[in-house]
Formats: C-alpha cells, sequence, structure tokens
C-alpha cells in the first residue's frame, strides 16, 4: 500500500521503563524467563493522575517501543527455535511496527512510580499504555500455541542474543 | 514534560480489522460480551508473509487504533463502575495514547485474510501488530482484579454508551 494512502498514527511516551538490562543481547525474552527480576517505571507528571486504583491489580499489561530495534523482517528465526517463522507468529522485536506488549508483575504503585517484577523490558523502553491485566478477560489457559508449544520450559531458560539488533541476519 | 524533549513514535497500520460494529455506542466492551461475533482483518499484501505459522494459535492479541476516540481523560467512569477511576487502571478508549489491545480468537487465515471471533472491536479499526497468544506466557487465572473484581458477569452484558465520544464527560 503507498503511503499517502496510510496515514501514520504518532504516540508520545507516558513514562520510561527501568530495568537491570542495558544491552538488547542476553535479556530473558518472556516474563517467565525474569521471574522477580524488578524494575520500576516513571510515569511522567502530568500522567500520574491516571494511576488511581492500579493497584488493585497485581498484574498488568505494558505497551510500549522496541526502541532498540531496527528494521523488521517478515518471516524471522526466533529465540526459541531453529525454523524460520512469520514474524507475527512470533513475539520477537523486529517487527512492522515495533510495539512490544509485556504483562508483569506490579508491586506497588508510589509517588508517581510503579515498581513492576518478572521484567523482560530493556532500560530505558518508552511506555505508550498501561492496562489492567483481568484474569476474567485476559486469562485464556487452554488455547493452542501453534510452533511454540512444548516450549514452556525452553523459555525460562533462553535469553536474547543479537540477531533482532543486526540489519542483515533477516529482512 | 514539554513536547520537544518527548519525542512521538509514528507507526503505519499493517491492515484494517472489519466487524458488525459500525457504531462506537452499543458495542460489547470485551471479548466476554461479544462470545461468536465474528470479524474479519484484511492485512495488506505487503505484510502476508509474515502470517506464516500464525494459523497454529486459537487466540491471538490485536494491537489497535481507537481510532474513533477523541481526547482523553485521567480519571473516567468506565462502562463497568459508578465511580471515577485512573483511567489507566480502566479499559476505556479515551486514554492519553489511544492504543488498543484485544484478544480475539483465531479462526482461520487464508489470503491474507484472518477469520476471527469473540470480536469487541470497531469496524474499520486500523490494525498494529498481531501477536501470538501463548497460555504458558500470558494465562495468569489467579491475579487480583482490583475495582473489576467481581465484574465477570457485568461485562457479558454491558455495552458501551457514548461516553468516551463526547469530549465534555470527563477531561
Amino acid at each position: 500500500m503507498k503511503e499517502e494512502n496510510n496515514p501514520a498514527f504518532s504516540y508520545r511516551p507516558i513514562g520510561i521503563i527501568h530495568s537491570p538490562y542495558q544491552d538488547p543481547a542476553g535479556m530473558p525474552i518472556q516474563p517467565q524467563g525474569a521471574r522477580g527480576v524488578q524494575g520500576r517505571v516513571e510515569i511522567y507528571e502530568e500522567y500520574r493522575p491516571g494511576l488511581s486504583d492500579l493497584e488493585g491489580f497485581s498484574r498488568i499489561f505494558l505497551i510500549y517501543s522496541f526502541h532498540r530495534s531496527a528494521g523488521y523482517g517478515l518471516v524471522v528465526i526466533p529465540f526459541l527455535d531453529a525454523r524460520p517463522r512469520g514474524v507475527f507468529s512470533t513475539r520477537a522485536p523486529r517487527r512492522p511496527n515495533a510495539i512490544g506488549l509485556s504483562i508483569v508483575r506490579l508491586e506497588r504503585v508510589k509517588d508517581g512510580e510503579l515498581v513492576i517484577a518478572d521484567v523482560d523490558i530493556l532500560d530505558g523502553t518508552p511506555l505508550f499504555d498501561i492496562k489492567p491485566y483481568v484474569p476474567a478477560f485476559d486469562a485464556y489457559p487452554d488455547e493452542r500455541s501453534g510452533w511454540l508449544s512444548g516450549c514452556d520450559e525452553k523459555v525460562a531458560e533462553a535469553r536474547s542474543d543479537r540477531r533482532f539488533l543486526d540489519k542483515t541476519l533477516d529482512s
């Protein structure tokens, strides 16, 4: 589709995610691989009134920019597999729209800062949105996991490497 | 924060979501209220190679623009409650970044089109990203639901009204 027929949408961060991960290589690739790892989210002052009532939820969705991801591949070799897969069937960061989604544990909210755990997110990540995780809406334990079936144990051990940082690896 | 210190990120849709809902008022407010309601997602041709392997997943995340939402409120009266709540503790569409997230059922993928069900999304919605829903990563049945505790039954019946369309209702 021609770009003039497909206008872009712009989003400005509401805060910044801080974590122990300074380098996109060597990170856990899902919250399962990051159990207990703490981080914090600094919400910019003007948005802080929107945090009321959030502390009642023990898990939240964070929607953010994969800001260190460069370019994208439509077919990628994901961290958990040796075969190329369509990017939309993966959680790989080099996506047409480099938007990340993590379901982290919310420990507390204080003075515009969220203390979070199970953090698989890079330090300095720009945050766009927070939504409460509601088991009645969001927990579907019995769905099919496609090529990821049976990866449950591997995911806790798996760590990222440089593949989604190097533009020459896929395209 | 001054805008010049907080640069915007731009995203261009990868496709369009089609559903039976033409009007933002009167819609189900979560997939629970939309059981069986079918829709389809038309993926633009250039992104279609990224759909390989997706059909193995029975549920997917759709990340999209709340394109009919105007402005935002930091404190809102949500559809499921009578009290004002911080917007980040709600799924209300009028958010600082009007980004929507739905977990829909994937019925099939064919010729660049996804047939989906449990659709709580407005017709013509611009889609940014698709991610596979993986129970091992994403299903947390035992989390606390804050002010939404006990709303499980109400949500299936609840329908939207015009409150998030009318800029004068909250701010």
